[in-house]
């Protein structure tokens, strides 16, 4: 069934690029996808499957019930664009101002639609059921899986499997990797409320540019002393903000910032090490301080059992010639909320445009991807969903061999 | 001859505030001084004194040449205002919106001008000239005094003198110091130039924001081990701006500080050292860097035997109760010109309000001065003219005494 | 034939013991191991074992020919001990003041030596050769495996093995890793040279612990900032000494360090990183400096193939209940340099003392561990060796139907 | 009558000079001067003068009564020696290892001795009276004079004056300045309390390194940011001590140093900052800290009429050619004791070598002066005590006549 359901998925390759190439000239930012949402909508209606729209915002879910009984499987696309001015001269280039498909959803989109399109001609022979979610506001946080989840997008589900169209990694590669994979992204800011003065008369005031000065340095010390060096974090400075005329000490300085980890302890252990680095700062003058400090999405972490079977998987599908452990990723992906909820991998589907001058990274002006990922990746849900049950078994069996 | 103008003074003390006032009202930026000049102008027009406008930009000089011969001394009056907003309720304030006599320059003005007017009274008896010296722009940098003195304001002037009405000290007090007085202030503008990126991936950047806090710390060290403790000086940073996104490493960083030295080789040792600051932390980096150092006005150094002089004269001032050494100001003057083209000395004339609500610093929107300090200033003035000859000869044999 | 032979070491597990106790009880220092190596040269002549002594020092290697064709596979332990004073109070503990056997490498070399005796009763059957490799010097750089290795010790060996008896982890556990599983552990040594003075003289002087002070902040940056945050690494300085009057500034300052890093290039970072370091501190005064970097053991990095076998082994070893992925270690291993000439893994064999009051880390004065573990450890070489031909053919494929 | 002294100071000269040079070869460290005190003791014997030891320690008060009525005017020299190994070459150096006049007490007392045996010659024509104070330890806290005055050494005393032999200042040169003229100088002992562990570990350590190094940085703001800046201070820390293996982070941390200020205020301010610095440094990781705070000698303050007085006085002496004021000095003296109790003045008698290379500063090895500057200063003592009552009421009146 597969050879013949890879055969229709390239027959159907045409379409997706199509898809792919009109949500490409017609972005949308996140929490305000309306037409992306009213476009997929539209598709499966015409398709004749059951679609659930605003959920949890303006996500949707589709489901394709299998004629045999089976695990119910769940695959995720994001569809929301960010505001980037896209810089490509190509003829699908985005026709709305300042916004951008700069990502990869909309592929992500066009890829998920074409294999429901073509899973569906198999219907009655498939064992178990295929979950489509299609999500809004991957971008920007607190983005849109948790509210779909909330909303109970994934329930019925056995397992929850998401790619990434991965500009970076050759057209061929799939990335997998056990454990985390994509860092926790947080978000800080601390304003320093020290007491202004004139320049000449540093006595009579609390600088809060030297305070904040020593916060930065302080902020150093969280990785390099306080955390495992075994453990990745980072912890990062974008703004530091205190305007004054020449002569006059600063009353207050702006710090905003971001921390990565990987693991909830290390996350625990940034939150409080950022606001102590803070206050032993604030300290030395007696100066006031606020820190705030917001939890982006959660680490990515992918089940070991679903992630050793992608693996398995990615090395049958046609197209494929190099299955790798991917390295770490100190972005964010709010597809760790699903992960945190049921059994599943998220995975990198290799993406990089032939031409070197294409071959951008994500969230470039300028970032594009060879369509022909969307065909492994659409090939890559179908075998796991078909290997699903069975393969599973024979899976659980092999990977006990291994690890026994 | 000094009791009558001393009487005399008094009798015009009503027009001295009369003008003051007036001029507290029209308040003009530096640079700008257009009607404020056309005033003083048309005064010396009244009296039938010679005097030449236009000098070194909006400057005026007026001459009264004595029946007698001797020295021609100079006295110094500004009269621009500054760019602050008049808080104060009284009826002569400010009537022009954000600008504001809040140094006392009105003060300054309105009592040479008199004193002016009652010195003519007594011409032929004067041994020597007055040269009058009324300069533009001595609030902001570059400032009027140097082109003035360039367009020849003090030519045949054998000494000068030049005071602040002083809102910080008690009413009947002189402040004298030997030496420097007022301090050089220089300012400086760093920009950090790294490489920005990712917050997530430090490793392939040099982060602006983390090296000019590394600046800020090293230029602590500039006083704190650089500079003879026994020597005052000052480093502060105003600004220190690097705005980007939460997750975006900063490209650059700007910098703007402001660094008072009172001797000219700690002021060298200063210009250096900003530099060497901002060298060392860009080298850990191997990051570029632009700093300019401009040097504001040079410290006002006073001349020992002229101040010795007014010190002397100080005390027997009617209305002056206490003469006594001023600390080191670590604010700039550009009267620090005049005492290096002529011998001379700076005084600050004790002017604090009697209502404790008004006594505010300089440069504060209700700062306000008792006027009454005027008058002691041009008494201070014609005692130093009318003994500058005589007394000048027994002040050296007294000072001699005094030193051997 | 295996689970004969795991029988016969059973068997000898009383003299396995014997043996420990009896090295552990006359522990020597790296590079004095002169009684360990006639020790074990004597046990292989009463084997009637072909046995080379002063193999790069006090090293040993011995070879047992199997009666078939195979490949020849190296074993290695290591026999040396700490100068550590053994606070133990077993019947066992050290004899010799102020040396222990604190890392158990006494328990290494007895388990090597009673696998060798029990191997060399299944000689004729046996495929292949085994390679006993019985080194001195770990514990001390530059150690002994890079000498042994210069002297021939791998001269004919297809593939090396070794296993650390590791405290910290559970009997039964086996940890393994492919990649780098430790450290490569670096020195330097840090002189700052300033100019001394009095206390009270700072700007006479080039304060040398302000210089060090900076040079600790500007390392704690190579970490935070320079390395790539998902490759582990760590700068310590563990001496910072400067010592005057209380009122006497620094002349010099001695700082030394470790830098631990996983990677070459992350190492050739390290080293460059930690100078610069010095460089940009001693800018700032214009100050001289030494910094020698000494490489230590490089990093062990186990090959990926090899890793895989010893995975699937461990899981049939009897006694073993779990085989997991060890975390990267951040001690380093002369190990290391086995597998920069051959293909290999070295895994740690779990071997924490049942008595939570015997369970200490290594280099404790109290360390013990469990010997049973040293039966697991011999049993698991056997395994490698027995299956090594077979298995790897069987294991190649199992391990690409697993990739592919 | 001076001019007969000054004559008969010169005809003693060459006693003074033997005098000198006796103590010079037989120095002895501050607490120890019991053969010093004798030698004392029995010169004044000898002259008959009333002499009383053991005063507060190893201290002696001789009191000349003049013949006529008058004020009592006291004179201090101090008699101890360094820790320092005399380096010269002279017949005169120091016969008593490791143990050196170098800083010129020696001087000190001869000149004091010689000086009150002149005087004694014209007991009857005095007016007043002479009280000489040779005071024991003033080179260690917490010296000899605060025992002194605690023994009475004051008594009676109606002023108090001291000079310092000046080897860098030049023979025939005085140096006054009224208010502060030589630091407080204390000292302060911390000692950072981290949590040791393995270099490659610090997540579980309290760095005591990286602490401590912060706490350098924070000393820095205190002259840089918190004392007002015309206000001379230092913080310098000359010990930096953690000694540790190369790859174990240190567990505790020792720095010492020394903070100089002139104001009681600054130097509270000196005390509390420091603290902070070590407080605020060791937040930032939880630590524990001790900080020890001990006061040397306070600042020695000049009061302003007798040092005007000295001034007036030293213009006159046979062998000055330069009366300056002396810019601040950072060193400590406790003559700040007997000034707090006492009006009165210390000063600098110019004692430089003609020879260059014998010019070293105080506390040099080869530390000397040129001893005819004890000369100069004898001359000045005679003059100060023969003018006092009499200058000083002219004195007050030409002072007055200044200063109005």
């Amino acid at each position: 069934m597969l050879t013949e359901i890879y055969g229709e998925l390239d027959g159907y390759y045409e379409e997706m690029v199509e898809i792919r190439r009109h949500l490409h000239q017609h972005p949308e930012l996140s929490f305000q996808e309306y037409n992306t949402a009213a476009f997929i909508k539209e598709y499966y209606e015409r398709l004749g499957v059951e679609v659930k729209d605003k959920v949890g915002g303006n996500g949707l879910t589709a489901l394709i019930k299998g004629g045999k009984p089976g695990k119910t499987v769940a695959f995720r696309a994001d569809f929301d664009a960010l505001p980037i001015q896209d810089e490509k001269s190509v003829p699908y280039k985005s026709t709305v101002p300042g916004v951008m498909h700069a990502c990869g959803h909309d592929g992500h989109t066009a890829l998920l639609l074409v294999f429901a399109k073509v899973m569906l001609k198999h219907q009655e022979q498939l064992s178990g059921n295929i979950l489509l979610i299609h999500q809004h506001a991957e971008e920007y946080a607190p983005g849109g899986a948790k509210n779909m989840i909330e909303a109970g997008s994934l329930e019925g589900a056995d397992a929850v499997f998401g790619t990434h169209l991965w500009s970076i990694a050759p057209l061929g590669t799939i990335q997998y990797r056990t454990g985390p994979i994509m860092a926790a992204a947080d978000r800080f800011e601390i304003v320093i409320k020290g007491k202004g003065g004139h320049g000449a008369q540093p006595h009579l005031t609390k600088d809060a540019i030297v305070i904040g000065a020593q916060v930065i340095s302080n902020l150093q010390q969280i990785v390099s002393r306080k955390v495992d060096p075994v453990e990745a974090a980072v912890v990062s400075v974008g703004t530091f903000k205190a305007e004054n005329a020449f002569n006059i000490i600063a009353d207050t300085a702006k710090l905003i910032g971001t921390a990565r980890t990987f693991k909830e302890e290390v996350r625990d252990q940034a939150e409080q090490e950022v606001e102590r680095a803070v206050k032993a700062a604030c300290l030395l003058y007696d100066a006031d301080y606020t820190c705030l400090y917001d939890r982006g999405y959660p680490a990515v972490v992918n089940h070991e059992k679903e992630t050793l079977f992608v693996k398995e998987i990615a090395g049958g599908i046609p197209g494929v010639n190099n299955v790798e452990e991917s390295p770490l990723q100190m972005g964010g992906e709010d597809f760790a909320y699903y992960l945190q909820e049921r059994k599943g991998s998220f995975f990198f589907t290799g993406a990089m445009p032939a031409d070197p001058e294409a071959a951008q990274p994500h969230h470039h002006p300028k970032f594009d991807f060879d369509e022909k990922a969307m065909l492994i990746a659409a090939k890559t849900f179908a075998s796991l969903f078909v290997n699903y049950e069975h393969e599973a078994a024979d899976q659980t069996s092999t990977v006990n061999a291994a690890v026994n």
